[in-house]
């Protein structure tokens, strides 16, 4: 067994391919987790109501001091669905203004943006971005022949859920900043697997989860908004901060408006230093490392039982998270229950524009045997599945 | 020490009376309540992904007979705060229409209705109901004044957080029925301290926190929809429920659509249920009826050192939570810090409408000893701290 798995408490049964979805959280992460639900049910009033204000911002300074943002740019939320909801319900569209994506966006999201155009007379638009993919320049072309006089704002994923491909977001966030137009970018899986530096990147808005690659508990992610474009955020959850008591005002409106939606368990938000020091004490940035660069050794080998061509032009467009393309399949929920089924190996079959793939995450706690026993499994799979 | 204290976590060198604003929770709750999360860690994917919806149907099951609903006209949230929102931003109001309010409502809610009412061209109007408090009949009377042919919605405390008013819903909700007004009602306090049906009620609305005097752990509420007034609602975060999977769905557009809002951690939901057993296995109905018996008799004698008048009416009008008047404080933190900091009361006192109250909730962890204390100690503090 990887050493590292041990840290998990992850079921040692399961060949655990699919730590993109929802994350895992190391054992001495969680015990701390669990530990400030304890504080809290000590006394509750002393630690919601008094005590809380400022053990969220010590959590926020981590955080934001990991991510490369100033403390009072930078909000916790649930998760990124949260976060692109308010972007979506704060901006004021008129009839006929376009939100930009592509058509790697998260199902989740596009759902959002449809409901939320439809109330308003706006469209939301979605530019192909083809896969395999090109060199990011040309991603980048091929996206910006989306935009147009009417777009509004520009969202996209850093790296996509149903591809796992990682988007030429800085060069489109300077385009877009050039051309006046906003950008939300969502980052769902980008913090813990790829570096980042929001001060740098310079988008408007962007939204992370620490629940998936920063190994956090369930239901803590941020919200980042450029100081340019705070004025245009409302809050989703009307609350106290509304109109703050001055005691524990942090002397932003965007950080009060946000901060306290309701009687909730903060705990994963209070937890998401320890998921820091976490991976800075455990090497992170090597390890992940590793883990890429098995993926780039491993996933051109997949060609030979799918007849499926290599997805990605470069290395970089991807951590440790990859697809591999996958013949058409009669059923592909089926696929996915023998996989699990019969063979103990958990990860998404995913349909995508009409086509299938398998997104495979490779986490610290996985080893090369993993992707061998998926080999070997796909190859004895496929041909019962895929369409005659 | 009274032997049910053992049984929550509650630092036991402080007097406790404060159970109103975030609740507490007892030791065999929380314990199910960090098993479910262990649970979840083990294999994130198997569930959140396939368990999640029948073990939150299950749950869903015994919070609706528990409240008198139908399981498909309930869902959970995260607390009234967030039910509160999604209706206000649910609503499709013109300029001029108006919400109707008390003028005890909590004022995060408040704020609410301000923003929403502020975005639409709406009105927020908030009707006096005298306090001291009159007859149930005569409240309704006085708050109906409040009615004209532009009221839309009515919006109502079961039992008032800044005044421990029990409030005539049901008069009123019949009333509105009749009138052809929405209802929402705010029952923040009301599960758990008060029986409920919430099909005799017969609002439209009706939104409860669990984690108060239900005893969950923090971050579970309810929000019930009339099925007469579903169609209304619109997901205040848009996520997969919008279209969901039919091997999913509830069958319910109203349960799919608000039921997931991205990832987070549900244990709260699922640990409702054992709050509700907790809650039924130690004869709650009457343990609360004796806490609401020890503060009918012990409230009037606080007169004596206040100069104020009793408050209630009638002792339907308040459950395990009651509220004092105190005179014209020169600074109400000051006496809430003196409480806490020199005494270890941990209660809190309230500004409403330019007067100054104490709230006191008396829950079954308490005794007797901890209300002479709190009138010993007010006897010696008010006198210090009053207006001279």
């Amino acid at each position: 067994m990887n050493p590292l798995k041990s840290q998990f408490m992850l079921d040692q049964t399961i060949t655990f391919l699919n730590h993109g979805s929802f994350g895992a959280t190391p054992i001495p992460v969680f015990e701390i987790y669990q530990c400030w639900q304890k504080r809290l049910e000590t006394q509750p009033v002393l630690f919601l109501g008094r005590e809380y204000h400022n053990l969220l911002f010590q959590a926020r300074e981590v955080l934001s001091a990991y991510v490369g943002a100033d403390v009072n740019d930078i909000v916790f939320i649930p998760n990124a669905t949260f976060a692109v909801n308010l972007i979506a319900r704060s901006l004021k569209l008129n009839p006929g203004d376009e939100i930009l994506a592509s058509d790697h966006e998260y199902g989740a999201c596009d759902y959002t943006w449809e409901f939320v155009c439809q109330k308003q007379g706006a469209n939301y638009r979605k530019q192909p971005i083809s896969f395999p993919s090109d060199s990011f320049e040309k991603m980048t072309d091929q996206f910006w022949k989306g935009v147009n006089e009417k777009t509004k704002l520009i969202f996209l994923s850093h790296i996509t859920s149903p591809t796992a491909l990682r988007l030429p977001v800085e060069m489109i966030c300077a385009k877009a900043q050039e051309a006046g137009i906003l950008t939300l970018i969502d980052g769902s899986h980008a913090p813990g697997q790829i570096p980042l530096n929001l001060k740098n990147l310079d988008a408007d808005f962007y939204t992370g989860n620490c629940h998936k690659w920063m190994l956090s508990p369930k239901g803590a992610g941020f919200l980042f908004a450029h100081p340019r474009s705070q004025h245009l955020i409302e809050p989703l959850i009307v609350s106290w901060g509304m109109h703050v008591d001055p005691a524990i005002s942090s002397g932003s409106k965007f950080i009060d408006s946000l901060t306290w939606t309701g009687t909730h368990d903060p705990a994963a938000f209070l937890s998401v230093p320890a998921a820091i020091q976490f991976i800075q004490t455990n090497n992170w940035t090597e390890k992940s490392r590793n883990c890429h660069e098995e993926l780039v050794k491993f996933l051109p080998v997949f060609s030979s039982i799918t007849g499926k061509e290599y997805l990605y032009q470069s290395d970089q467009q991807f951590g440790q998270m990859a697809s591999i393309e996958l013949p058409q399949l009669m059923d592909s929920k089926e696929l996915k229950n023998a996989l699990y089924d019969d063979f103990q190996i958990e990860i998404p079959v995913i349909e995508w524009n009409q086509r299938h793939f398998l997104r495979i995450s490779y986490q610290v706690y996985n080893k090369i045997s993993n992707l061998e026993k998926l080999y070997a499994t796909l190859k004895d799979l496929i041909p019962r599945f895929q369409t005659k």
